[in-house]
């Protein structure tokens, strides 16, 4: 389904003594996908913060199918399902070669400073619902 | 619902720049208070990982309401909703006072070494089945 | 030497594939150690940073001589070796029992939030100055 | 001085509320480019790993000359100054531009799974030793 990915290679720090990637650290690689890729449709957050706009995690829900270990290269995959009126909603896979090791699915809230709903701006809407396949509800 | 909860102290590391606690480091909160949960129920997580036992994470389900900041002292529950088989399904809060900020679901594998499933040891189900209201299936 | 600590166990998150604390983890302990001594002295750092002030490390020396594990409970200490004119010079330890694992100093800088020096605030001064030992210069 | 660099664009998850990256979090990046730099000698650290023979750190020495910000791309460098019997010496930078962020000595001592002290393997020594203006000592 998705065209976008980002490479992520593990590292000491990414896993844990159990001798696999720490379960919130794929939080942490998807949020450098979704960036990555809402930069790739032209929507740039760390400029949109400046303004004042926000997009705050509000909803995360993750399958962890198989773990990665240290020193494999992961693709972390981000598309958007869905646009809201102040909402956008992620799907995301991290694989290890052709197979998956976690789906998830994350809903970003558009806030203001004070963590107040925004309606999505105009541009952020035209520039993440290019998404094949994405419906702009 | 929940008897059982850990303080936990936000400090500058658990923050971010947008001025709140990172969503991912909720699931580290997370982890300390399941597995002190699992101690106050003589579940011993790194004994049973000696012996060949882990508990893998395997879903993650989360509601972000309200962001926490640096300095405040916050309370996460945990509570066992469910025993399956070869599962432990949590369900956790955190809280500000008497504020939700943040609500979970996480659903534990035990599997061995090999990341194969294992039944839950007799001595695991009888601690963590002991949770008022749990429902052992 | 120091009379201040705070305990602090080590979780998952805390460790890396190599079986042990990650060694930028112990960075983290040690903020929240320096934050309860500050507090312990009426020192807020989060306060001061309301007002304005901030108190950003500027250098970090650390010997690591033996590492900590999972489970572990660990007591991380702090003291004040030097007041600068706008700087602090700490001194701390982490030790399991009575092994030390690590030993550090680190020296903040106090800040505008334009990252400017300025000279440590009369009160914070006061509160620093107090411990045993430590040379007010 | 060093030839050696990676690439790394800063994330919500490597800053704090100070709106900066969390000082701990170049221990990661540098961790990151001593990895890289040793691949690119033909050192695999996860496969010396697996024989048994692992680089802990030991020492390290930060100096913190200004701060990176969220979206920010820096480079990381890596080099060896000094390879002892059974240790290697790195000096470090991070840069953004031109700009020295921060400078960096990390030690690492060749130790097996025991943590005991190993004299470096030939072909690690070879390897790192390649270093333009490297002391092989």
């Amino acid at each position: 389904m998705a065209d976008f990915a980002i490479e992520k290679k593990v590292y000491y720090h990414d896993t844990d003594s159990g001798g696999v990637v720490y379960y919130a650290n794929y939080l942490k690689f998807m949020e450098e996908a979704r960036t990555e890729f809402c930069l790739s449709r032209g929507v740039d957050v760390a400029e949109w913060f400046k303004k004042g706009i926000a997009f705050a995690v509000v909803h995360v829900e993750v399958d962890y199918k198989c773990p990665a270990q240290y020193g494999d290269t992961l693709r972390v995959t981000a598309a958007v399902e869905k646009l809201g009126n102040s909402s956008v909603h992620f799907y995301q896979e991290t694989l290890n070669g052709d197979r998956i090791l976690v789906k998830a699915r994350t809903v970003w809230a558009c806030v203001n400073k004070d963590f107040n709903s925004q309606s999505l701006p105009p541009e952020v809407r035209a520039g993440l619902g290019k998404e094949k396949g994405s419906k702009d509800a």
